[in-house]
């Protein structure tokens, strides 16, 4: 399957294939110099797989979480492209999950202002979610993807069969994002979640998910608008990830949490089952009052307004301008 | 003087105006947060006048000199603007020259993926030449602007009432860069040069300069064709920078003397003449040998061929392919 995604400033395809890592060489140009940046959670396999199809290949495996998303790492690969003699016509590739693609992705921008990105997402949060819309980012401290580029790559390979090594727990957390996807524009994809086994159909749910993606970013490539619905369960989603102990629960996990408030009760009563049988959590386990803490810490939060997505109808979204004060009365419906 | 630089993205306006500095306001809406980025080298009077006019200024100066260009200074400036709470409708100023625009967009063009980007060039060399073509960049080690983004400014100020304060050696040094225009494009701005002061013209060589750049980078704006001629005179003027002593030497300096070889004879001796009428070198005083020596040491010289811009005659310009070799007893002719 293609998946074009056109935009303004160039196009590019997202090709989803099982086995399509060893194919690489033929979508991507790789009689180059290329910088290979994968992880330590990463199979090496994958970008081993990766470089032997390369004329010069160099891995860089920096360290599986979060800190590795910081400018000193991102110095770093930009130092060794540099020290490699590196040019414009050389580029990096990204194979793991989004801490990968966000970090390899704002090197490529930004070494000599921008080489050739590829991006092969090795995990399903980054298959259905993060390989899609040309964000790329390093974090300031604790806070996230404050220092990064819009940079769209030359082209993302997803591989399905590289989902095999990953655990059952990261399977369902990507699946989230698929599952938001879903419930704000894609009810048929809605019924796969429901009616059939997820491992199964992972490569239309993968496909459909990054569709949707896709068209959302085509029209709103810098996030000024409609973009905003991909935030879905993501505000209280984000709030509920600053309330935890940082890792007890995962971004798809807070995500699933964060959507069940904003759906019609009909709408909702659907997602429970299905995140169920996801075993991705209906229930927050906090207080609200540790959770609206939280937030209140969020500049998102300070005072004003907050956009709210709601879902009215499995396969639509309603954009509404809530007061903190009303989001947060309506929170405490849901979390006791 | 009004010069507009459309682009695919997007177009804004360079506006060259006596006394604009005060005026800036009626320009840029100063009606939120700014982050005015200037350096210790820069007369503190100039951001403060913009800081005036602004709802919420905050004020960051950088020591001056090409050490700021780093990615610590960068990480700084991003770090503020996270602390002080500034979102993506807030906004950049540069005042100064090169390096803080340098610096500054580079900030403006990452902070949360990119917030608005003004430049306030206050000398000669940034006012005709640095300003234009959304090139931003910090530097790694040695090696000058290898980490950057392309990103536009929303509009340039260019003030030549700022110029008052610079020194004639720095005022001479900027001019390097529009001989380098006139010489590649205009030939009636070389005959300003000729015939009258350059100071009583100094609004007319900034307009004819910017507007002949402005021209290049709307049908390059990447850097992939016709902006190399840009570096005409920079192929050997970088040598000679890299041959002398830091600082021996100026960039616009450096320049003058790169671009004596590459020019046809008639050419050279009007361009000679100009040269020491407005006191820049015109004989270089180390040895042919230091120089290849030190071009030797550049990547652009390895082995290939380098390509080079000649003028055949004033207001034009050829590209050719040499060798490293004909380049290099080209140079032997000119500089003993």
């Amino acid at each position: 399957m293609k998946v074009a995604v056109n935009l303004p400033i160039g196009s590019y395809d997202i090709t989803i294939e099982r086995g399509l890592l060893k194919k690489a060489g033929a979508i991507i140009n790789l009689d180059r110099r290329v910088l290979i940046v994968t992880d330590s959670g990463v199979p090496e396999e994958y970008s081993k797989e990766i470089a032997a199809q390369c004329r010069e290949a160099f891995i860089e495996t920096v360290p599986m979480g979060e800190e590795s998303k910081s400018l000193s790492v991102f110095e770093k690969l930009c130092g060794f492209m540099l020290e490699h003699g590196f040019t414009r016509s050389d580029c990096v590739v990204a194979v793991g999950g989004g801490v990968v693609g966000d970090l390899a992705g704002f090197a490529a921008a930004s070494y000599m202002r921008g080489i050739d990105f590829y991006n092969i997402p090795t995990t399903v949060l980054s298959q259905v979610d993060s390989s899609v819309g040309g964000k790329t980012a390093v974090n300031l401290g604790k806070i996230k993807n404050i220092v990064g580029a819009f940079y769209q790559p030359k082209a993302v390979l997803i591989d399905p069969d590289t989902l095999k090594t990953l655990s059952e727990r990261h399977f369902s957390n990507g699946l989230a994002e698929a599952v938001k996807m879903s419930l704000t524009f894609d009810e048929e994809l809605f019924e796969i979640f429901e009616k059939s086994d997820s491992h199964e159909n992972i490569e239309e749910i993968i496909t459909r998910s990054v569709k949707t993606k896709a068209a959302v970013v085509e029209q709103d490539e810098k996030e000024s608008g409609l973009r905003k619905v991909l935030n879905f369960g993501h505000t209280m989603g984000h709030a509920i990830e600053s309330a935890e102990e940082l890792g007890v629960l995962y971004h798809g996990e807070c995500v699933a949490l964060g959507m069940i408030p904003m759906c019609s009760p009909e709408a909702r009563e659907r997602l429970t089952a299905v995140l169920k049988k996801l075993n991705l959590p209906t229930e927050y386990r906090g207080s609200a009052e540790k959770l609206i803490s939280a937030a209140a810490h969020d500049k998102k939060f300070s005072g004003k307004k907050v956009t709210v997505i709601t879902v009215p109808e499995i396969g639509s979204f309603k954009t509404e301008e809530w007061s903190t004060e009303e989001l947060f009365e309506h929170i405490k419906e849901f979390f006791a």
